[in-house]
């Protein structure tokens, strides 16, 4: 079986994890939002893209879910007492070395996405981890705080400010010229099924929906999403501050509505949002939390589960949806 | 009083820590060299102006002799994890923060004598210390051995061949374009005495000459030099090794030969080279080994003195060599 799924950082990390543990058969092949990423001291830093490789590779700080475990922090306070800013990103040293081997082969003249290649060729993820695209698309944040209305890099809103002050927009700046990177559309018409991971329906999942004939890719699929928000809240992260910002309500409802239909064919719920309901769109509630990596794969294959029986319904090779 | 010294790494650091101990009162500017400089993994390494800054500022690893103290190596670990080359090179991870910080504000555009600059802000080293050039003069070396006659960047055959493998030529590329940093020839012009400490003849004296203009203002200078040589071997490092390879005997007569008169006006050998002579430079034989920081200072000491009772021998002011 073919799976195709998107993925932002921490909470589609985790869940991927699942997914490999819930089907160790299948061919996995993950997009990933590289809509966060930014140039930090003049190194090209994908939080996304390594939150996945490095998790599902084995070398994550498992209690944080971000950064590389046995982490030190040298070169950071270094820099610190060189007074280069900016301070409030966290950079372990370990995590340094793969942003230098990132930018080195940029700056060679390497795609972000064979450079994704070479660098998981030493993580051994187990899945296929493609960026959503070469190109620069990049999160911005329009915020209107004592300083005035500005945009701000995502980061900056979302690490510096904690998304603590209220976003008035968010822009993907560079998403009309942006195409998919190689293999992208190719991944999703070639797979059998597409999961939506737990992962933030705006800047992670929404950011990958904005590039340029991925959306229409995926609508020609059997889509199964898992809802990120459970009972009115985030399962983790901020989502909420990213959902009102566009003005969509925190509920399992306003998601499957934001992400729509016939984009998704299945979605799946927490038990407490069982009355969710959107026309074309099969929802079935289950337990959401990833209380641990069993959990994580018990929702991966309920998801999995869905997406084949709906297939199944759809015909073969889901071809009555074509 | 004004001095000014030029300085290639360890042993040019060692001397003019010496120096600011003799000399708490002067003035003093440091030309130093970046024919070795390096740019290795993107980011731009200049061995010697950081090991003057670190030895000067408190921050060098002294058994060592270069590189920072208290020094972790993660990030370079991880590099290698990702089989990036070369590997050959010893980089630590406080280190790799200075050379992240210079590759940055070189990136902005600024020279790498103002970076150099911002890089002291932090170290106050005591000293103005200025590079020899903000252009590119890259010193390389001819070898042949089983892999055939080819030109290796210096740190290549001094590093990873340890000078092991013979020198045909040293060359230093970009020398007809290259031209003395904003500041380097002021300075020659009012200092009131020049040292040459003891360091590579070749490689890191040897090289800062050949900037146009630097030999020319320092000839209308008093120029006291110490031999690196002391009864045919160097003080330290492989002095002979580059001296070979451009055909001078390893002796503190041949080095002093190497400088020559009008440049250099006295010369300082060891007890065992009181022999050495040439018209117009003013020998003086005393214990030259740099046991210790007061070894260092009273080897300092002695080649101020020479260079002040010369300069006085010359009138006013230097003026009666102009």
């Amino acid at each position: 079986m073919r799976i195709v799924s998107l993925a932002g950082g921490i909470g589609g990390a985790r869940f991927l994890r699942g997914l490999l543990a819930a089907s160790p058969d299948a061919e996995i092949t993950v997009i990933g939002n590289t809509g966060d990423d930014i140039t930090l001291f003049g190194l090209r830093v994908c939080p996304d893209l390594d939150t996945v490789m490095y998790t599902l590779g084995g070398g994550i700080n498992e209690e944080q879910g971000w950064g590389r475990s046995d982490e030190t922090h040298v070169v950071k306070e270094e820099l610190a007492a060189y007074g280069m800013e900016p301070q409030w990103f966290g950079l372990g040293d370990r995590d340094f070395a793969t942003h230098i081997v990132r930018t080195r082969m940029l700056d060679a003249g390497y795609p972000l996405s064979q450079v994704t290649d070479a660098l998981c060729d030493r993580w051994k993820p187990g899945v296929r981890l493609i960026p959503m695209s070469d190109d620069r698309a990049e999160t911005h944040v329009v915020i209107n705080d004592e300083q005035g209305r500005r945009a701000v890099h995502f980061q900056e809103w979302w690490v510096r400010l904690r998304a603590a002050v209220p976003a008035e927009r968010i822009i993907l700046v560079g998403a009309d010229e942006a195409r998919p990177a190689p293999g992208v559309l190719q991944a999703i018409d070639e797979a059998d099924v597409v999961i939506l991971p737990p992962s933030n329906p705006v800047v992670s999942i929404g950011t990958i929906l904005q590039i340029k004939g991925i959306r229409e890719a995926l609508e020609r699929k059997t889509v199964v999403g898992v809802s990120p928000i459970v009972g009115g809240a985030p399962v983790r992260g901020m989502a909420d501050a990213c959902l009102t910002a566009i003005g969509v309500e925190t509920t399992a409802q306003a998601v499957l509505e934001l992400y729509g239909s016939p984009l998704v064919d299945g979605w799946l719920v927490a038990e407490q949002d069982a009355g969710v309901h959107l026309d074309g769109v099969l929802v079935e509630a289950r337990p959401l939390i990833m209380h641990d990596a069993e959990a994580a794969a018990d929702i991966a294959r309920a998801a999995v589960d869905l997406a084949v029986r709906l297939s199944e319904q759809r015909g073969p090779a889901g071809e009555g949806a074509r």
